[in-house]
């Protein structure tokens, strides 16, 4: 299949952060095969950009999809009371059923708000990889796992099976990833056996890490150093990490992860929502750490809007860092794109660029809040919402046009997905 | 004209955060006539509301809407450089017809995000004020104004003569106010005779206060003690003020803007990415003060979508106070809607109430993003987004409806907008 883009203001996302205005693109099968000024071809589609803006889709480096279900179910709470005694107790009643239909939920809300792949970590993972081949968006998902000792072993196994089961699969769009779940839910003799299977497959892990000052605090009394500090030398760092969170890094802990480029996955709305704070991003752009961009899961943010996350991660570090030139729009935008391939595991991905996976959008100027035309990066970031995202292409194949889901019944799935709230709360 | 509304879920926002489902309400001339259950009479037009959420148009307390020609023309920047280099050079070149077509183009954006009403403070007011006419929005505009000495008295003239010329009209949907730009723009020499054009109109006042550290330092050099404490010494709050960001309050300023009942308006977008810092809004509640909230002008934000301002005033509470309870929605709704009624000077708009001013709008929530069904206060102010404003109301007229300006040429608005920007923009 060839798709021809007619005449769009490309912000290509490259190394320049170039933007090529009034300018075609030809995706043939699952690439980019050709960027120009009027290219012509027997194209099977062709898509007339003019006054359009057309780049990378956004790359959600962190969320637990399935959670959609919990949505503005518990909100404004103390942190343990919203995990305790609302969040727990209903995962308890999760099914793979559920976790289809919320998951077919969330990727509905992505594609619709313009993000073309995802990183998961969450259970029931058959059943999300029937989401991700049912609705031909990208991914990576990493089994979330908690263990102790000998008897949690089996978990590492459960992953080791995802992995040769689904990792590579669906034309290599779905992808599996270790998802150890965090430094204080996971024994040192836990990591050794995610290292292992972590060695056997040669998967990437996914992780949150420092993510609030009482994890720093629980790490340094029970084993004398940082989360980040146990993980170096636990070995976890001689992989691929993607790093949810990195709320509380110290100097020493920014060193170790500039060092063992691992990357951060920076989730502002889910810091803030559950108060945890603010992560300085800057700090850890400045030191050359690949920075990420994530939504975390719909029930700490509470929606996975890439855009209200780009806004947010600019604003907030200007303030709390009380400079108006830090998170730049470019540098936000390469957060939501180009440094989330990495997580993904693609070395072809998030920038527009000829030979590069075609995961593109087209996202429609024409609204009063995006007008008079001017900056464009400036304009994705600080005045666009995930509506204006009018077409989304994943891997060569349009998944949204001028707003409607193709192959997609959007009533069905909200339909589904309230029948199987239901089901779980009370 | 009746307008009959049938089967809303209503978003009160009342003493009691009431909702109310599945309830009719009935709109007559541009008052709200009628709320309750399978309500029936002969109105000229029935929408039906089934699974929409009905509440009060949001009320943009804080503005300079005619900016949206500056609109992504300077971003990170350092802020004297931002305003002295970009801005107010631009901002000499401003024309009464520049103004009217930003203003229009802004007028517009706030329709299609659910704004009903705004406070502005800016120039060229015989040309907002047609904008107003024009649009049907309802508006109270304030002459900005900086000021030293006794050449600057012709500034309060003005804004008198505007006050005597529009303040009431268009059935009272047009207000003015007496818009003093700043403590550290406006001597006290200028602020007396602000006062006597305020008390001799009965006007409000709207200005700037406590923005930034800087303007606190300078106001302790200069006069010996705050800009709220220089402002009640010079009698500024026996008048209605609105005082536009608040970002340096300390507990002598707030017990004084207690006392003298004067409305914080918070901008948070503009706050920070101005790199002011964070305004804290919770101490302000927690004492009994009125606060409204507003996006500040396009130039700074660069929107005047308040579904954003809300999401941003809630998350950066939790974040900055470390406390997920703070700022809760029900909380934040209030501000974006009946606590900036005040501002404007009414003391019947902002509810959904028997007798109060028809300024509502609905919400389509079959989006994805917006199921399952659950909390709808937290749906409207964590998961919502400006675009799932379906029909807007203002006075009892239908300025939007399924997402369409009524009467409203919004091509030629845009087209009017790029034109004017070419004249003031190199």
């Amino acid at each position: 299949m060839k798709i021809l883009i007619k005449n769009a203001d490309i912000l290509t996302i490259n190394d320049h952060d170039e933007v090529l205005y009034g300018t075609d693109l030809l995706i043939e099968d699952n690439l980019i095969k050709k960027i120009g000024k009027n290219l012509t071809t027997d194209a099977d589609k062709i898509i007339d950009a003019e006054n359009k803006i057309l780049m990378p889709g956004f790359i959600n480096a962190h969320t637990h999809l399935a959670m959609s279900v919990f949505r503005n179910y518990a909100d404004d709470l103390p942190f343990w009371e919203w995990l305790f005694e609302k969040i727990i107790p209903a995962e308890e009643k999760l099914t793979g059923e559920i976790v289809y239909h919320s998951s077919m939920l969330s990727i509905a809300e992505m594609i619709k708000s313009g993000t073309t792949s995802f990183n998961d970590m969450y259970f029931f993972l058959d059943d999300i990889a029937r989401a991700v081949k049912d609705t031909g968006i990208r991914a990576n998902l990493a089994l979330g796992m908690v263990g102790e000792s000998k008897e949690d072993k089996h978990k590492v196994q459960t992953n080791i099976d995802l992995f040769k089961k689904y990792h590579g699969s669906l034309n290599n769009r779905l992808k599996i990833s270790f998802g150890p779940h965090a430094p204080y839910t996971c024994s040192d003799q836990f990591y050794e056996y995610i290292l292992e299977g972590v060695k056997e497959t040669g998967a990437n892990i996914h992780t949150h890490l420092s993510e609030s000052q009482n994890e720093i605090n629980e790490s340094k009394e029970k084993y004398g150093c940082s989360p980040i500090v146990r993980m170096e030398k636990l070995g976890l760092f001689g992989y691929p990490v993607a790093a949810a969170h990195c709320v509380y890094l110290d100097d020493n802990d920014l060193e170790i992860m500039q060092k063992n480029n691992v990357t951060v996955v920076h989730n502002p709305s889910s810091n803030l929502k559950l108060a945890n704070g603010f992560a300085n991003v800057d700090k850890m752009l400045q030191k050359g750490i690949n920075v990420a961009l994530g939504t975390d899961g719909p029930a700490s943010n509470n929606n996975q809007n890439m855009m209200e996350e780009m806004h947010l991660a600019s604003l907030i570090a200007k303030g709390y860092l009380k400079s108006p030139t830090v998170l730049k729009a470019t540098e936000v935008l390469r957060m939501a794109t180009r440094n989330g391939a990495r997580v993904l595991g693609y070395d072809n991905l998030g920038i527009v660029k000829e030979g590069f996976l075609a995961d593109l959008i087209l996202i429609d100027t024409n609204k009063a809040h995006l007008q008079p035309k001017s900056n464009l990066a400036a304009t994705i970031v600080y005045s666009a919402q995930a509506s204006d995202v009018e077409t989304v292409i994943v891997d060569g194949r349009i998944l949204m046009e001028n707003r409607e889901l193709v192959g997609l019944d959007l009533e069905k799935i909200i339909q589904k997905a309230n029948q199987v709230q239901k089901e779980i709360l009370n």
